[in-house]
Parts: C-alpha cells; structure tokens; sequence
C-alpha cells in the first residue's frame, strides 16, 4: 500500500549524529562522535536508591500524574535555579522528557509556517531540526568568540521581526563558546526593545571548568518575561531519566502544558520522584564537582594532542566547560569525507556540516572528550592526527 | 509582553477529564471520574526488582539510548503480540511514551491541514483533541453495539476520502464496547479497497472479564499493512513508567521514529529495561488476570447498583472489559449541570459530553469502576443515585 505523509515529514530528516552512532557502536571504533557523559562516573548507587524509594515509598507515585510535573520535583528546581539568581515560581516550570522535549513543545505552541527564528551559526542541530520541523524560517546571526554580533543582531531583528531567538550561550554545541556578560546583557536589551521572546537552551551550564569564571545565565537578568530557559539532569546524572524541565513566562507555560497533554500526558513519573529523592539525599552538587574535574582533565589530554598535529591552520577553541572541541581545518578538508577515513583508521567524529543553519563550513569538526578515558584520548587522538596529516600530505602532493 | 502564539494553540483545551481530576483529588469526593487503575494491584516488589536490575546491571542503560526503543523490549513485545496472532518484526515496533505519544507521532507524520479522519461517536477524547491540533477534520461514523454501521462506513469513506480511521474497538473509552468479529473483519476489508490506514488503539485489550470471548486485535488479520497497533502497560502494570508501543507498516514506523527523534530523542530507558526485567522475572499473565477478576468484581457491583436507580429510562452498556460504564439519562438531564451537584454530595463522574465529536448527547456520562474498592463504589453509587433520583424529581414536579 502507498502511504500519504504530512507535509512537515519532508523536515524529518534522521539525525546525522544520531545515525553515526548507530554504526560507531559496532566494532573497535573509538568515538568523540556522540555528545555522551561518561558511563563511568553515573551515581549508580544513589540513582538505585533513588529509584527503590521512588518505587516503594507511595503507590501514587506509580498512578498517572499530573501534566506539569511532579510538583515536589518543580519546587527543588526552583530552589535549584534560586541559588544560581533565577527567582522563578513551581508553577512557571514544566518537567519535560529531556530539555530535547522543551525545545519541541515550545516551538508547537508559538510557530506558524514562515516565522523566522534567529540563532548562531553553527547551532544545536536537534533543535534547527525542530524548528524547521514546523516550517519555520532560521536566519543566523553573526557570531564571534563572546557570541552573537550585536550590530547584526539588531539589523535582523529590525529587518525580519522574529519570532525567537534561540541561543546555547554557556559551552555550546557544537562550538564550546561562552558569551561573554555583556553580550549576554545586550541581547536582554535588544529583546525588549523590539520584543522578541529569547530562548536559552542550557544544557552545559553546570560542567563550567573554573567555578569562579561561571557566567549568569540571561534568564537570571530578565524582570521582563523575555526568557523561556531549559536545562536537564541528562549530563549531570543520567541521560535514561529523560528529565529536563523549562521555566518561563506563566502564560507560554501553561499552554505548553497543555500541549504536553496532548503529546503525551506527563513525563515518567518514577523517574521524577527518583530525582527528587536524589536531590534530598544525594550530594548532587559535589558529584557535578567531580564530573567537571574528570571531563576538564579530560579536555587537556585533548588539547595537549590536538596542538602536536602538523596540519598547517588547524585551529580550535578551548572550551571553559561542557563536552565539546570544535576544529576548524585548511579549507581543502571536507570532514565528511575525512569522517569515512577516520572510521576505517578506528575514529569518529561528527562532521560540522549540519550544525549550519545555511552553507556549512565544510572544513569543521566537533569532537566529544567527556565520553573516552585519557587513554582511550590519546590512542583515538593518534589514529585521527595520522589522518588528518596523511590528508593534508595529499593535498600538499597533489596542489604541487 | 504580549506573546504571539502558533495557529494550533487554538485546538489545545486542557481536557475536561485532567481538569476535573485536579479538583477532585481534593476532599472526601469518591471519584469515578479519572480513567484510573487501581493503586492497590500494582506489583510494586516486582516493579522495584525491575527497576533496581535495570539501575544496576549495566551502565549502558542508563545512557543515552536509540529512538526506536530498546531492542530487547521490543523483542520481548513481538513475542507477546505474536501469541495473540500478530506476527511482527521488532523493526516495526516504535516504544513510546505512553500510547497518547503513539497517537501524536501518527498524527505528526501522516495529517495535514483538512485531512478527514473518520472515528466512532463518542470516542477517546485525547485522540480527538490531538487530531484537532493538526488542524484535521474528523467526522463521526454511525455505530451500534457491534461497531461502525458499515453502509454509514462505506457512505463516508466514499464521499470524504478520509486519510485514517482511528477506532478503539475493543472495551472502548469511553462505552466499554467491543466490535464484533464480523465489523472488525468487513472494516478491514473497506480499508483495504479504498486505500485507508486504519489507527487501532487498544489499550484495554488485556482486560477482558471472559477469556473465551476475547476478539481478536483488528492488526492481528491485517497482512496488507492497513492498521497500526498501539497499546500500553498503563493498564497492566503502572501508568507512571509511560512505556507503550505502536507497531505497524515499517515506512510509517520509520518516520514516525524521526519524528520521535526531534520531539524527545527516545523513551525513558530505566523504565524500557524495568520492563524486559518484569517480562523475563513476574508472571505478568498472572498478574493480569488478577487484575481482570478484580475489576470485574467491581463492576457487577456497579451494575447492581445501577440497576436499582430509580430513574425512568436510564440506560447503560454492560462492560465486557475494561474500565468504563456509559450511562444514558433521560433527555432531561444535563450531565454537566449534574456533576456540579453531585460533587456536592461527594461523588464525580465525566459528563459524556466532550468525547463527542459533533453534537454531543448531553445526557450521557462516564463511570469508571476501576479505581474504587466495592465498598467505595457502595458508598459513591448511593451519593450519585441520589443525586439522580432527586432530578428526575424536579423534574416530574416541574413539568406538571
């Protein structure tokens, strides 16, 4: 039989990260392709006891649930966000599944076909995929190290009156950047000024390497109901609870909610009162600190590699934290090529071509450190560098 | 600030049901309301074995995982659905959240704008609600107490060349019908001749009260790849781990798991291996069938009870299965007039009203008998007959 599909399934394409690590998980490949934590370091005794209390203390616990989220969980997340400056109600928090899910409900609920959505270029391609997803418009914006160009970001929202700005702001993917503080603080500006809802994806926030140097989130800054902010426990205790939450204006949330409903009802609920255990009875905070301790040591095992290749313009960012080395290469390496031999030399990476919102850099890379030991680092390390000069010999070769 | 808001927020109304759920958990109200299993049948030492095997056993499972589902959950349900005569492959499972997301990445994937879907009247109202947010039509199709009256089938299908029939044909929500062998056999057959795909929700197949009269699935006599098959352990085990599961067409599967994918990456994993655990450790047949003797128990009480209203003409379907009584009133009565005085007297329901597709029969209501010990459903029957009898009064004297 001949099947007809919505319009919108021509936006649904399988995520090229996603696919890599289908085929990378076969085999004796090692892999900086996935943006995973480190198996190694999840709280598997606490996450057990969490979950047996979670299983045993309440039976209605295991009845459905209310759509918002479990309201225990809500009001620890305010606590939470409440140390970090964001004085926020449980009643302006929706518990998703993962922050993956925010981004979605967000974009069901304020999107019609044509709206433009302005972000960085390279961004979070999960969410360029959502976003077209509802035939939406994304236009980047010019960005340099302390993030988004101010000058034209002003000129793109006077000219195209977007609907949102979508930024990753603290040690983004794929591209490790911070903005800086003032940036942050402009952008607030600018979105009250021509009254444009900002949307703050912040995933990484908490795996800052130096605590000191943590920069406020934009939605701490924000008295005006400007900013919609999402975060999740995937990177800081386990990716399987599929719990992340979003907070903002009452009004965008509760008809998020409502969409939620639809969607799906509520997000697990044994996995929400598991983390609320969690947060009683576990030291969360001295587990991130070591988290980050292990993933900084890791970055500089990674650095440290990346500094000996003798590839002429191979540059990349530090990251001040999260799980992510971006690589720019000469400009005659196209990564997705380079990816297929890199596989077969025993490597992966993710090429950065679909993190662009339009014509991609096609000599860029994003490497993961957070998910290999130092050993595992140094041996993939090997096996990519060995590559990446053997293509640039090539080249050398055959440009004479 | 003012927000602007998508064109399908309009289609999202909280549902009456979670509404009303939300009030009546206050207080000493006896509530047959809610669409609820019994809290006292969870198999709470089996789940917290489940869930523990799951937490500790191998740390892969607590990271990310694939959007398909986990390969042994969806292997384990192959063999479950094969049992019951639906012989699939694993690669045409797609683990959901709950079988309501089966219904939205459906929905997603296939509906555009306009898009005709045929279903019986009344039906599911959170399936009536997500079709409405994609901005389809549905249009009812005449049913008896054997299903779809298949001339009004035909008649429709024919002039309105519909994309889906969605029809929950087995202990429907909300009538607790079941569709004879025959409907369910000619069904099949007209979709088959005009090229319509068939949605098959059945989430409350495993509760039937008589073994020897289980139907069998309408997918279960499909082998050209019309129907797609959803159900839940919602009913079986607990609604709070949200695993259910959609099989069907592998082009249809395909999508809808990149669809699943951009909404929220994949299903909660703890509870997916809590679930394979729960499989292979607890006799979950067992289970079911103690769970189907009690709600039976339950609902020849309510029967009992019903049966002394003294209320002339006051109709109802004796459940075969499942959760519900669908009671008919006297034209007379408004059911949700009623409600407001028989919270009242301590007791709730769900006025029959919202799962209409058009006009809806104001007289009717839903009672679940599921979630109420008999002792309850005593207490409960005797405050609503009350309730109803003191009406039915008003109502002889008013119109002397």
């Amino acid at each position: 039989m001949k099947y007809g599909f919505s319009r919108r399934v021509k936006y649904l394409k399988s995520s090229a990260v996603r696919d890599i690590l289908k085929v990378i998980n076969q085999g004796d490949i090692i892999s900086f392709a996935g943006g995973l934590p480190d198996e190694g370091l999840f709280p598997v005794e606490a996450v057990d006891q969490a979950f047996h209390k979670a299983v045993t203390s309440n039976a209605k616990a295991l009845q459905y649930g209310e759509t918002e989220g479990v309201k225990e969980l809500r009001e620890a997340l305010v606590e939470r966000m409440a140390k970090k400056g964001m004085k926020r109600d449980a009643e302006d928090v929706l518990i998703t599944s993962g922050s993956q899910q925010a981004i979605d409900l967000f974009s069901r609920v304020m999107f019609n076909k044509g709206d433009i959505i302005l972000t960085e270029n390279p961004t979070y391609l999960a969410a360029l995929q959502v976003f077209e997803s509802y035939e939406t418009k994304v236009v980047a914006v010019d960005s340099d190290d302390d993030g988004m160009v101010l000058a034209d970001l002003e000129k793109k929202i006077n000219r195209l009156k977007p609907k949102c700005i979508y930024v990753v702001p603290t040690y983004s993917n794929p591209t490790g950047k911070v903005w800086s503080l003032e940036r942050r603080k402009k952008l607030l500006e600018l979105a009250d000024k021509y009254h444009v809802v900002i949307f703050e994806d912040d995933p990484y926030g908490e795996l800052q390497f130096d605590k000191e140097d943590a920069p406020p989130s934009i939605a701490s800054m924000d008295d005006n109901g400007l900013v919609l902010y999402t975060s999740t426990f995937s990177k800081t205790v386990v990716p399987a609870m599929r719990i992340g939450w979003i907070v903002g204006p009452h009004q965008i949330i509760r008809i998020m909610a409502q969409a939620k409903q639809a969607t799906d009802l509520h997000t697990n609920s044994i996995s929400q009162h598991a983390l609320v255990h969690l947060l009683n009875d576990f030291d969360l905070d001295g587990h991130i600190e070591k988290i980050r301790k292990t993933y900084y040591e890791r970055m500089l095992v990674m650095k440290d590699l990346l500094a000996t290749a003798k590839v002429e313009g191979l540059e990349y960012i530090v990251p001040k934290g999260g799980m992510f080395f971006w690589v720019t290469l000469p400009e005659h390496f196209n990564t997705t090529k380079l990816l297929k031999k890199a596989v077969k030399n025993g490597v992966a990476f993710v090429p950065g071509s679909p993190f662009y919102v339009s014509k991609p850099d096609k000599n860029t890379l994003r490497m993961n450190f957070t998910n290999s030991t130092p050993e595992l680092i140094k041996e993939g390390m090997g096996r990519l560098i060995q590559v990446l000069e053997e293509t640039e010999e090539e080249q050398l070769i055959s440009s004479k």
